[in-house]
């Protein structure tokens, strides 16, 4: 017999069932109303024009939509991508685009390309799970920064960048956990910094273009142009972006926008991966999104994901209580509450499946801490769901704070 | 500025742009007649079944289809492939099976769970260049191990797995690059191997259903089972299978069948990798592919194919020099040809693309050797090209066989 456990790579140690994950199988009950998941509302996938997509590519051109090609990507869709990337002046072209299979692939291979066992990182706490996960092999050792409502302290960098960190993650739009977004001003700040230090920063950006209030802030790129007097994307910014949030996540595609030598080497990591993302997906894709059409859904998501985010804050204000605190997004999917200290939200997610609802412990998120901190997902639910479930989150909260220790 | 060779990690210094790369661009013009590709013929593509495929998932069940599924793959096409490879008494569940991008991402995830660096792999040479590739990262030791006609030569297997290699990796069926296949009698002596030493084959076999003539011969892990007399796939064997040439690579869709701890560390693998691989896809190669379709598909791509080999290799019979030797494939899409040591087949390349004709050098493939040979696809080109490129290669072989040094 074949003994796994010896045979298992040393660096996959770290892998194991996670209980979470086995508590969160349980929010898949129809009786369970979960603000667990992080999925776009599905009755909002434009499903008549991708079906009138698909039956087009498969007619005018099926051939070449089911073999194999480049694997940078599809040349339409890599000048579409470009295109709508070049905002504020910037020229951005094909050869600074790679189509890939999702944000979670671009972060996998940026990790592939940039970063060797024990390299240093430096993250906003709290951060993006998938990324945690996608590097976790190699071993890194993480310069942690706060984040408040503007998003990190960017003021606290200056201190890590001398010891040149191999890289900064950063979610600037509504991110994953919070909600929040890195202000104008400390976008600017960030920038100049990268600039003195010549330092790198992955801007994953999956959910920028949901704004559902306050206004458009530019892009970590564009900043970064700005701040080198530059037109072109060869500065130190490598962005992320992805269809799964604006179109359809089941089409698996995203895409890296970076300067030339970057989109060089994660070309070749992306060959030794998968070699290439599906082409029928993007062509599927390319002839979605194209006319302007993906614009004009973007702008019936942001009316219904408003709405959504509305109706959970002001529940939230109703039903919680006055011990919980949460952030107030501007767009994306989620936001974040925190609990009084003494409260761990592991313990009390089992409380909540009783009751019939659910949240993401905010604890996996966290490099440090957070184990007093839950999200919940705004998107996926039906206002009647939106409200009732907020009412059983918060006779729940309110129980247990009651609770407390003298 | 950013010094992008001081970013990439060191493990990338292997990444640089070939120059066979680069040479084989050019036979993309309309005029070389290129045996050097790998690709299914795409006038064989099922058009018309996928069409209808594509059509009912998006009507029947759209939002599924454009929503996020879990990363094991979507339930329906695991339990597809299980079924279809439950043969001989075997017994392999939806548990036993991982949907993943195509059989390159298989290879990918297998390294990432089980190889460490500086860990041992044994090879045949030569050997399929995209596991090279994947693998490259883990900086292996290789131990390899010649073939012949019947493929790798087991009998020098005992030498090495007293080292205890972390695993073995094998195309049995129709082997890329030379088209050879394992023999029945191999199997048994390399799976007697496998159970005495508790070793691991990795069974990597995107062409064992492309069969043209001599006989079927069962697939290692049917061999291990048997030899283990069990029922189960609990054993020495992780199996790769893929969508790409039975149906169509643009899908981007294969699989892996294994124990079942191996599948349990596969996903969370995959979850850091790309989450999962695309709904859509599945959904369309389920329906595309089911009550038995693709066996009949099979049958076709059988038929056309055979023809397609047998008149490369009478061309060859008849323009080729008798210096040159070359495998006589039962299967697949390649085979591939030896000259005479005092030549480089990298060096011949640039004056057979002069000469309007392309094959792929055979160095990249070895481990070691390998300078003196070539590899042919006959899958991709029409019957008229492939006695015209295979004449035009045979004066070519005839000219410079005549130059041969004194």
């Amino acid at each position: 017999m074949v003994n796994w456990n010896d045979k298992f790579a040393e660096r996959t140690a770290y892998m194991k069932r996670s209980t979470i994950r086995e508590i969160l199988k349980l929010t898949q009950r129809p009786e369970v109303i979960s603000f667990a998941g992080g999925l776009p509302a599905p009755e909002l996938f434009p499903l008549e024009r991708v079906q009138a997509a698909a039956r087009a590519v498969l007619e005018q051109r099926g051939q070449q939509a089911l073999q194999y090609s480049t694997t940078e990507g599809c040349d339409e869709l890599r000048d579409w991508v470009a295109a709508r990337l070049s905002r504020g002046g910037l020229t951005i072209t094909r050869d600074n685009v790679l189509i890939v299979s999702g944000a979670q692939q671009a972060i996998d291979l940026v990790g592939r390309v940039l970063l060797d066992d024990g390299d240093t990182v430096v993250l906003e706490n709290p951060t993006y799970l998938g990324m945690l996960a996608a590097w976790r092999p190699y071993n890194l050792h993480y310069s942690v920064i706060p984040t408040d409502a503007d998003g990190l302290l960017v003021d606290r960098l200056d201190k890590v960048l001398v010891r040149r960190p191999k890289l900064i993650y950063l979610v600037p739009n509504f991110q994953n956990p919070q909600g929040i977004t890195l202000s104008w001003e400390r976008r600017e700040q960030l920038v100049e910094c990268l600039v003195e230090y010549g330092a790198v920063v992955i801007e994953d950006n999956p959910y920028g273009e949901l704004r559902y209030s306050g206004s458009h802030i530019p892009s970590l790129y564009e900043f970064d142009a700005s701040c080198r007097g530059s037109r072109s994307l060869d500065g130190h910014v490598i962005y992320a972006g992805t269809f799964s949030k604006i179109l359809a996540p089941g089409l698996r595609l995203g895409w890296v926008a970076a300067p030339t030598p970057v989109i060089e080497k994660l070309v070749q990591a992306k060959q030794g991966a998968d070699l290439q993302s599906g082409t029928l997906s993007q062509l599927v894709a390319y002839e979605t999104c194209k006319d302007g059409f993906i614009e004009e859904h973007i702008e019936r998501l942001r009316a219904v994901y408003r709405q959504r985010r509305d109706l959970m804050l002001a529940a939230m204000e109703e039903f919680f209580p006055q011990e919980a605190r949460w952030s107030k997004p501007e767009g994306g999917l989620f936001l974040m509450v925190s609990l009084p200290e003494f409260l761990d939200a592991s313990d009390l997610l089992k409380e909540a499946i009783n009751r019939q609802v659910a949240f993401v412990p905010g604890q996996d998120f966290h490099v440090e801490g957070g184990y007093n901190t839950f999200r919940l997902n705004f998107s996926n639910a039906q206002p009647a769901q939106i409200e009732e479930g907020i009412r059983r989150l918060g006779r729940l909260l309110k129980d247990v704070v009651v609770r407390q220790p003298v």
